[in-house]
């Protein structure tokens, strides 16, 4: 298991091509939000937003358009009831997140499938949250496209049958294996599984023990693989350190740390990396 | 009668546990917010959410939803009227904050009996505003759990039987014996009354005279319960310390101080205590 | 005519006392925000909480409430639909401020009658935009209180029979006279007329010409009144001169000033000038 | 073809008349925002608001009305299915704005026919996003008014009829001289057509690949032309320019720029440069 460290950030986080419009950066879908926990998929389109995908819907329940559009009106959104416009959607875009607030409910499963029978193998889907006990509980089969589950400890006790105390990184490289794609296990020093290796994020701290934080990073995976799509690997990787670094600075000097702010920096932050020398240290936020 | 004094803040505000998540640091319901008080539970759930609570989920009439999401995406939320789903939810918190904008019709007392219905003696009850009111008025049995009474002077009044003028430390503490739990009177230098003793707050202002700041209060006091609940009435007593240290510190540039202020300095105000030595005094906001 | 300048500020905001409460600081309710124009009374009640008013009531169109509850969840909120809730209302507050976005259509007048029947001699009445035009046209009979009219140009032509181009001081004050109360005719260098004298606004500029001042200002007059009512005439001189005082000082880095921005500078430009002596230039946000 | 510069910010943007009032700078009417695109038109609301526009109204899907409040109470709202209302309005401004988030379905061309049926000559009328894609598809008679088309490379190839590897200044020009109006084709150093000449905009980066940029854009020609109104060419151009010019500005920070970032930095801009002489460089936000 190797350490991540802030050579990850580089790697994928470069200069913007000039000759370049909304398109070149990607096309981001993200699907959850329903009658109960609206606030989740409007804290993950934040995060793409922010993290400088080219163009973001949302699909969610009607009832949060308004408080969506009024914190980002730079989304657009679809009803995400509506299956004939969903499906229309799924087509177009590069990268799909589902499962932030999205529930568990009769409506939720119904959209989840929707969207999975829709995805091709060209595109990166991120599951998260309730999309992924949705998984779980009905056992499902999986959606076409390159997978990047983001569950917490739970979560992926429920999607890998394994319990906490055995989530070993033996023991969950294997499950990774037999599951396909990539694996987050967010937890205190969150542990990536892929198949070509595994990661060890060795920053981060409990003043992200937040609601909303694992819906911010699910958003933020979904800006950067669009993005930088070309390694969607390593753009999950970036993703990933920058969303612990960003929240370790903001640390320093708050007790916690409100998701939301996250994304807000992401714009300064970036800008910090894509102009910072291969050998030198990264003054994040100075 | 005590004073209370910033040493309550380093009792009580302490380095945040590296292994841990989110159920770490609590899960708050806050209940209130009918059609012409919605402001009212946003700013107590922001007030929670700022505090560091884990999770926090608010119900109140579905008018506000889009309100709460807009101002506190980290929130989750359901229908007040939602007899079955507020049950349900109670039975998962740790603590509950009840009555900021519930206000005083039958629908308001239905939701307070379910809630007081449900509460259990391990859980940590925050009563408020329109709550009191109603408690007062309907002559209802109390809820299980570790009560504490927010009411400002008015309400007191109506809860205790005791008039304004006859509101002497004696007579609350009498009144606090036979009521059970915590009661804090709020009024210039407010005062706590606690089986186990007295306190008077020293410091706050008249730039603090604004709609709103109780309801803040209610909502600090909900996420330290939460939060640092191995000792309830230490939490409580450090919240109300905070509230009125913060407000004092921006009223030293404002007239009036915006109740919404205090939540957003909490994550840098309780950084500053955490860190600050046993002996040295703290430079807040500095 | 006399020149306004800041000493009136001096002369009306005074440190407050320490033993008061929300209801030492008034309560406002502001009435108007119709179907079209929800951002008219969402700006005005927004000055009267920054002002300081203790406590803020809007009653509106319920089109309007979460817009309302999303920028200022500081105050309450009712249907102006809803005479009963209205008259109710209006008999508990120190001020009213109607007009704001009110619109002129049937509903508007029903909710300006109402209004008018119910207020007291002892209360102050802040009557601006829409409500000028709608008595103007109706020739209603005047509300009882303590009247402040605030028209444009043009409103105050509509309301005096005055054609802008004979709206003399001279005839100015004969039309106050006749009208009773007291009159502000908005326009670069504002004139204020009473019984007791008339001031000329020797302040401002043309960065405030923007949608939305007026109701910025009615809402600043409400707030003051409500707050410094001891008297009234010389709280409004005092909100009207502090609401271009504040205007100047954007407008020395803003080509144009936002209305909501003179109100969220005023907790701090009303403390400069509570703690300012009496023979000293007050140097505003500095 | 000129290259454009910073002397067309001198040109156009000039201290304030102080003899003035909101007509004087200008009324703006924005059409767009239906069910799933609102961000767009609440976008390029605040553009105009932003830019100095004395009264701005938005005619959007009511859906949209909440949003477009919560963030810009300075804007009047009317639904874009009332026909009678609208047309009422286009009446009644200098400046019309039409496309932002309008859509393409036929609710988009019934309010697109309505707007075109009643514009006059004197009039400016900025066609944007899904109005020039309606417009080609359409093949609708133009509007009267001074017409400015803002299509990006795609949407001129619908327009005009020329692939985007046939969009050559010669043949742009060619097609602007049949089309008529102004044509600002949107892309990297985007260009600018009209009958008294080209122009190309050398500034602006990838940093402004962020959906939402074009409406943006779209919302300050139109806030120009209203207030600059005796040279609208002249307007437009200083607009375009005014718009990448702040872009660069904050992407001196950012790896992406939000487009309400650059109407919120309007204000401050424009005043940097009416206070600039005409020999000095234009340090703007310094």
């Amino acid at each position: 298991m190797q350490e991540l460290d802030e050579k990850i950030l580089r790697q994928v986080i470069k200069p913007r091509p000039q000759e370049s419009f909304k398109g070149t950066f990607g096309k981001v879908l993200l699907v959850g939000g329903n009658h109960q926990y609206g606030g989740a998929i409007i804290m993950a389109a934040t995060a793409a937003v922010y993290a400088g995908a080219g163009l973001v819907t949302v699909a969610c329940d009607p009832l949060n358009v308004t408080a969506l559009h009024t914190q980002l009106p730079e989304a657009m959104v679809i009803d995400f009831h509506d299956q004939t416009a969903l499906t229309k959607l799924v087509a177009q875009v590069d990268t799909v997140v589902i499962g932030p607030g999205l529930g568990t409910e009769a409506a939720s499963l119904a959209v989840l499938q929707t969207v999975f029978a829709q995805t091709k193998a060209a595109q990166t889907v991120v599951i998260d949250g309730s999309a992924i006990t949705l998984l779980a509980e009905h056992r499902l089969p999986l959606s076409a496209g390159q997978l990047i589950f983001t569950p917490h400890q739970m979560e992926w006790q429920r999607l890998s049958g394994l319990a906490i105390a055995d989530q070993t990184p033996t023991a969950n490289q294997a499950a990774q294996a037999k599951l396909g794609g990539m694996v987050l296990v967010k937890k205190h020093h969150t542990e990536i599984y892929a198949s070509t290796g595994s990661w060890r994020l060795p920053i981060g701290s409990a003043a992200q023990a937040v609601g909303g934080m694992g819906d911010t990073l699910a958003g933020m995976i979904g800006g950067f693989c669009a993005q930088f799509r070309t390694d969607v690997t390593q753009a999950a990787l970036a993703a990933t350190y920058a969303h612990s670094a960003i929240a370790d600075q903001l640390a320093e000097n708050q007790y916690v740390v409100l998701p939301h702010q996250i994304s807000h920096a992401l714009p300064a932050f970036m800008k910090k990396v894509a102009q910072s020398g291969p050998d030198h240290q990264i003054g994040f936020m100075n």
